[in-house]
């Protein structure tokens, strides 16, 4: 069978098939030009963002989420992703390339896409590195003595929004039953990354409150990994794979218990080879590979790349090397990590927000319920501790509301199968984006009301010092 | 006017056509495990073969473009990239995904296409930042000083290789006049990345050699540019654009000395700035913007991208922040700069070396020409020096003889105008592998010789502690 192929079709793709679709030779320097270009916005946008919220008291983390809202697909579109439906004369990046780098505009498509792709790696990377940094400055050992609190706490926080979210939309809204259990599983997620990266600035990371929140945090990744799995399988055929649903499960825990019991074994070697090498970037080009190793099974197993690298965090925090390996993965992720933050807000569109456009309207109704329900839901998890005195239980549950990326995720996979009507799709965004954009400046709150006497750290001088610098200057540091 | 594809190049565009040529979104995360893999192997490969030659006192740069060649298209087809040729079904790590990961056989494609651009983009990253921490490391006052001896160096080192290369092929090997040219222009390349990082590595990059290297080598870049333009344009047209030629010189010209100068006179309110902003990483990022934009505006007028790095490095080299910055960049060149030389060495095939292969003796007698005339035409620059009593004259020369990644980009011009023979262009290959793999151990040799009391540099101190620990064990810094 042969197939004609329309004009504009064919004169678009022929050079593209020749070319093997890579960007031609003479557009190969401009995707270099392009990630220049988009780093230096990401970080004029991360930068901007972040020195405004640090001066009014917020986290800086929610500054650099504003700044990549600024520069992303809501306002100024310079940083842009195909897969987002974006062409490539949307984005700014790429007109400016045309207008002044000599791009031609049947390059600028394929220059477009390739730029887009690093700098999806990039933030990829971005988040591997947070989440190894976040391993590293966590105590394994605390983080198992709170272990049976933050299975508590993410169990709580995965069934309070996920049943109240599920029936409130059948009962008061008449959503039937499928879309409505995709969007209670919306949400079940946490941003592990923003929460970590929020009690980070407030050096509060090694507090118990911090380790049980970001145990919970991990373990609540994983659970809304299985959520999404049987919802997703739920969405496509109406029925649920139990052996998937325990393959996962399976997979997590020997994952995550082997990973460290065999990590912990052989760091000992770990240390002696890396003493034995000579050549510079000894420690931390060892610890990349063995942090990218774990992010790779991570990802190759169906869960996630960062469960992996926060493993190898945490293996990595028991060795010697910590002190001089954290050092030096600061300018590393200093580099990263923004990109990732920059790219979650470049990829929100806040205009369904907008309730001037009257398509917006019922979205938006529906969504004002969603959020109560976000925030309910999670900050309950806080009444679930148990054994803990004194404990501050409002920060564990605020520090579980934001959904952030993974809640972005939902949305994708919601969007792709179809299911969800635009009102309810409209609506998770918005309950992604206040729960998002709110949690980080709640959280700060929380924490400032009870100390610096109500909790009781393992690492007491640490954390009274803490507390009592937890003024503006020392988001500097 | 329609137009009927084939059927097998239909099936295998159709879906790329209607996806936007971006890998399917189930193989998105595939792309970031590839990237993994791909960096895993980079660093393994790096750290091998660094080890082993800093064992055997030799630069570990060199291990670096040996691992390289191992893991590249010469042996172990692990690091692979489609412009040169390869087809996703040779990379292992693709297939390996392929067998492991889930990935189809359909996605691979886009898969290894993506993931090749990525470590592309990483790699040509890495040496954007290696150039900005020579810059940074560098001396501007000292440069300027021996600017006279660089400039002298730099036209000796472009005039005797072109001109001896040129019409010894015409009149020994009867070699046609275009070619022969070409071929010349192919010897007057300088790699200012392996000879600076050799340099560095040796402790000698601010040693008055040091500094005369540097210099001339980043003029020897300009020089190489344009050279380029002019064989290029004289391959296609037979005629010389005499514009182009101002265009470039003028372009480089104002680059060079009006972006050291502009960022002279702005680095105080860059220090300022730094110092009132308040989040972390604020030093860093803002270097990194100001780094970026330069490296931009270089590759934008058709100088490169490494140049513009180099002169803000040279800029920010002057400001009090230069230590701080120098610390904070270590982990990111230490990342991102093996990148750099393990893809160098990937992309070299050096199965053109084998006299077992009748085809490539005929390149091999021409190679043994070009590769005198490598040396010779680069180890006479050192003559050329005048009025600095006791310079190791050895040390310039064969500091300018790695001809590295600029030769290859030479000989991947050469390959596309379709001017060069068979036997000509594995000549040139073979040149440029001898001149990369060779040059860095004489280099060590011939600083050895003369070491420790020929020459008088600037920092005497430090340079006397270099000379003085120039063993296996001060590599490791």
């Amino acid at each position: 069978m042969n197939f004609i192929l329309p004009d504009n079709v064919r004169a678009f793709t022929l050079p593209q098939v020749l070319l093997a679709n890579a960007p031609e030779p003479e557009d190969a320097p401009l995707v270099l030009g392009a990630v220049l270009l988009s780093l230096v916005v990401v970080y004029l946008a991360a930068k901007l963002g972040g020195e405004i919220c640090a001066r009014v008291n917020l986290p800086s983390v929610l500054g650099e989420l504003v700044g990549g809202v600024l520069v992303g697909v809501s306002a100024l579109h310079l940083i842009m992703f195909p897969e987002a439906g974006a062409e490539e004369s949307t984005s700014l990046i790429i007109r400016f390339l045309e207008s002044t780098g000599g791009l031609s505009s049947s390059g600028a498509f394929s220059v477009f896409q390739a730029e887009s792709e690093v700098v999806n790696i990039l933030s990829e990377l971005g988040v591997i590195i947070l989440l190894f940094e976040i391993g590293l400055e966590s105590d394994l050992r605390e983080l198992i003595r709170v272990g049976p609190q933050a299975v508590v706490v993410a169990i709580i926080g995965v069934v309070t929004p996920f049943t109240l979210g599920t029936v409130g939309l059948i009962a008061l809204f008449g959503v039937p039953t499928i879309p409505a259990v995709f969007a209670g599983a919306a949400l079940t997620a946490t941003s592990i990354g923003i929460t970590a990266k929020v009690l980070s600035e407030l050096g509060k990371l090694s507090s118990r409150e911090g380790q049980i929140i970001i145990g919970a945090a991990v373990l609540d990744d994983v659970l809304g990994i299985i959520v999404l799995a049987v919802v997703a399988s739920l969405a496509k055929t109406g029925e649920i794979e139990i052996s998937n649903v325990v393959y996962l499960v399976l997979g997590a825990a020997v994952f995550l218990v082997g990973s460290i019991f065999l990590g912990r074994l052989l760091s000992p070697y770990f240390v002696s080879l890396v003493d034995r090498l000579k050549t510079r970037g000894q420690l931390l080009i060892s610890s990349l590979i063995f942090t990218f190793v774990l992010a790779y099974i991570g990802a190759a197993i169906h869960l996630e790349a960062i469960l992996g690298a926060f493993a190898a965090g945490l293996i990595l925090a028991e060795t010697t090397k910590r002190e001089e390996l954290e050092e030096q993965v600061i300018p590393i992720a200093d580099m990263l990590v923004p990109v990732f933050f920059v790219t979650v807000g470049a990829r929100t569109d806040i205009s369904v927000l907008n309730p001037m456009v009257p398509e917006n309207r019922e979205g938006l109704i529906i969504a004002a319920f969603l959020v109560v329900v976000a925030f309910i839901g999670k900050v309950v998890t806080g009444l679930g501790v148990f054994g803990q005195d004194g404990i501050n239980r409002w920060a564990i549950g605020v520090g579980m509301v934001p959904r952030g990326e993974v809640g972005l995720v939902f949305v994708g996979v919601g969007s792709a199968t179809g299911i969800l009507s635009e009102s309810l799709e409209a609506a998770i965004i918005v309950m992604v984006i206040l729960t998002t954009f709110l949690a980080p400046a709640l959280l700060r709150v929380v924490f400032k009301e009870k100390d610096p006497g109500s909790t009781e750290s393992t690492k007491p001088m640490a954390t009274a010092l803490e507390g009592a610098s937890s003024s503006p200057s020392d988001v500097s540091d």
